[in-house]
């Protein structure tokens, strides 16, 4: 029996992690655009893998040029910045039939002085890291607004209990604990919906993510996690999906008893690892996930 | 018209990054496994997102408590300990459907002693991280072996020409560059393999990359990517497939003319980011690749 | 002629990083500490290094235990809880002369729910991390408030002219390019300064930090970092001394005409490395800086 | 009464992190030289703080680009390649009258194909990073080697007992523990020894910590450390002090009875924070450490 033939499978290639400082300077109100910005091309390479033949290979580098030179008629919503940069590379290259663009921005605020913001003086916020993805399929143009590093904990309200127990287990029942998170959100926008105020959403969906975890008591992460998915879909027609990856960071009560001292759940000792992993995907009912839009992801979102 | 009902999609939770150190201690010459051990559960797990109710939630502390027990037994191939793992939650629970269970391992060495292997003393070698990873999916197991890590460059023997060039090129055409790049793979064992040595085939895998890598003239990475699978894929027909991401770690000659030096390929500047990034997955032709051996996989694989 | 001996010399020990978490819930509105804690003890331990006999070596775990009870009684400000450290372990083991004790605490913002703050549902603000440090040499404390982590940038009024030239150099003078900075600080309480509010000097030396970065034009970081630390002295009589260790995070301007487009000072590239450096120490003249207070402290500052 | 004048304190500037891969290709067989460096100048740059003016200020730009130049007459060892930077610098420039230059070097394995070593194939080899440290003072040169990342670990032969209690302590002594530490050391070399062979003497200097790390019962971390830099003084007349910091890695023995296992000292949990952190000085009795050789350095080694 012959053996079958080693061949090429899925592939994408791009430059990855270029980061772009965009300033707009048209008055002496200056506005920043901080990205890192990734660009990855589908289509097709068999000749470069399989004969060393780069006539399709569009270089990385050449990449990385179209991202600065478009950044120069300025950024815009992220979402709308990574749309550019799709069709650009699908319409300049017949062979390149897809790709996906990625985002992160950072996020400045003005310095103030006195009463007054700062023109051109700007301090990082350190707030959790916008993102964008968008995955061209085609002529399907799937768009993912996100985000990265929301550090979230309420103090009380969380417990969790009636969950099975057997030979391995040793952990107690609580209805107060600490609960805390670093939110990864990626959330799907429908297709065809042209029309979508990225930044409005996006700081609409900040506020309530943080709304619904502080909100009322949370019988466990995974209720949490869907409450916060259910409540974005109810207040957002316009996003299809929304993806969570949610580490549940543990606090831990330190026994205080031998040195006695009570503990009525005032100190904690906060741990690296291991940690907790809740991921799911909150969905409207009948709605077709496109697995292109989430084919390449990073981990679950 | 009604809206559609908002429902729980794929999800998936456990416990990440466990830590486990086991020492085999029968002889006075002592063993040392070093893990880094996650596990994810996934089944039935509506009520704990929809209602709050638990009756399902194997406690993450609990799959943690069940590494370090099954620890106490030996670890073995790394993929072995993971596949035993995979078949005590889907058999302990029901509802328990299928999982993910992943770990890293870190390689020590002994410390010599004059000419002498000390018996229990070792030092951390530093070297690249080999990496499995278990799908559950019903009854099919998917095996993945891996590593991340291994840092690779070759001096000479290698270029990139013939690319297309538009607007956007600046790029020169180069017969003789530095090509390095940081190597993370899985190769996936084809299924109903129970009789593979998973250890004595992640060290043929390692030195067939190295020397895949090594040898002859590299005309683009996507070239040498593909070099390395097929290499593979032919010395292992247990391996189905086996998938890369290669950042090319761009090394660019400096300019010491201003100088009056020459740089006949010298001194480089070794940068950070952006980086370029090559992905792809090397196959045999007719092979059904198993989307559930690739999803939650972090980033192309 | 005899060897001289070989001996113990400069030496310090203790436990690194114990992340406490400490709630306030006195009443329904809660209050978050979030710590991360260092103990290191100095005195006379020369038996445990040269004998192995551990009698005066206070564990590094009942270090870490102790951290956990004084954070029963609250913590208050970061400098007046680790001068609690201090004073135990000083007084509670004749042979420990003396120490350092050091934490960062990272802060949390109220989450808005509509126009209410949250009793106890928190997000982390990802500002700067302030810093403490406390060294004590016999009966002498040393007090030392800081930050790091505070990223500033500004995107006009700032150049580099007038430098020397030599056969190495090849950089053009500017008169407007970004300057951006990560600022980290520590600033040196005046001995006997028992009176001190830390928290309301922390918040206004930060402000005062920011303006004075964002005022005027700059010359060079240099003297910038030196108004900024000149300003902190005028405005804060209790504070004898600050130093500062600030990366020049380079924005280099993108060359864009072979594109056929301009850039007047709008797309820049963010450089990872290499970066400049600039350190200094601001003082008051004639202070003699205590060698103690900043012996130990990782780097410049 | 007046207040003192605001004045410049201690300072240094300079560019870090310089990334420099330096190629031999005098052969076939080619040599690859992996380096971080970086340089700070000491002098008279009080305008440059106070006045704004830059006449003093050798650009960083300028520092980067030296060390590019220098690189390309070869390396050779990473203590006489920061040598000549010192001599360059403080000879060109008569305002700047010291400074440190410091590197780490990355090591790199000839990857194997068969039996033979590969000309110009190489894979880094993850072993500890090997640093570098000159600081000039005036015409004193003080040169100091070390390494960084040695992560080793025993798995018997360490115990902890004989400390002191107090109401804190609930740590129970041991007689058997594994001991795990990652090494950060640096060795001064005593001024005047121009014909040290550095590059040999790092090979020894390594080894002789391991063996000594290795060799026989720990009764602590402190006793372990004393006795790895008492080795090394005692084999290497060349070298005046050397000092180390050394975190203690706990691994703490999992409880495995309620699972209703045994552990004979098999199944650990490794912790990452908070973690033991040791740290001291081995020294030559009436030597006189010069200050200047470890100011700056950062944390105690």
């Amino acid at each position: 029996m012959t053996e079958p033939a080693i061949v090429l499978g899925a592939n994408q290639y791009g430059k990855a992690e270029v980061r772009v400082v965009k300033l707009t300077r048209d008055t002496a109100r200056h506005e920043i655009d901080d990205l890192n910005v990734t660009s990855q091309l589908r289509g097709d390479f068999t000749a470069a893998h399989l004969a060393g033949e780069n006539a399709h290979v569009v270089p990385t580098d050449t990449q990385k040029n179209t991202i600065f030179a478009f950044a120069r008629d300025g950024i815009g919503a992220l979402e709308a910045f990574l749309l550019r940069l799709a069709d650009h590379f699908t319409g300049s290259f017949e062979w390149v039939s897809g790709g996906r663009w990625e985002a992160e921005r950072f996020d400045w605020e003005r310095i103030r002085t006195g009463s007054a913001e700062h023109d051109h003086g700007f301090v990082r916020s350190g707030r959790e890291v916008r993102t964008a993805l968008v995955v061209a399929d085609g002529d399907e143009r799937h768009v993912l607004g996100g985000l990265r590093g929301l550090t979230v904990l309420k103090s009380t309200d969380s417990g969790f209990v009636g969950y099975p127990k057997d030979r391995y287990t040793t952990l107690p029942e609580t209805t107060d604990r600490i609960l805390a998170t670093e939110v990864t959100a990626r959330w799907r926008y429908g297709v065809g919906r042209a029309d979508v105020d990225y930044d409005r959403t996006y700081s609409s969906v900040r506020g309530v993510l943080l709304e619904a975890f502080a909100d009322g008591y949370s019988p466990g992460l995974q209720a949490t996690l869907f409450e916060m998915g259910s409540r974005v879909l109810e207040h957002h027609s316009e996003i299809a999906e929304i993806r969570f990856s949610m580490p549940n960071k543990h606090h831990f009560l330190v026994d205080l008893s031998p040195f006695g001292l009570d503990n009525p759940n005032e100190v904690f000792f906060a741990a690296d690892r291991p940690y907790g992993l809740i991921e799911a995907a909150v969905v409207r009912e009948g709605d077709a996930t496109p697995a292109a839009a989430w084919d390449g992801v990073a981990g679950f979102c």
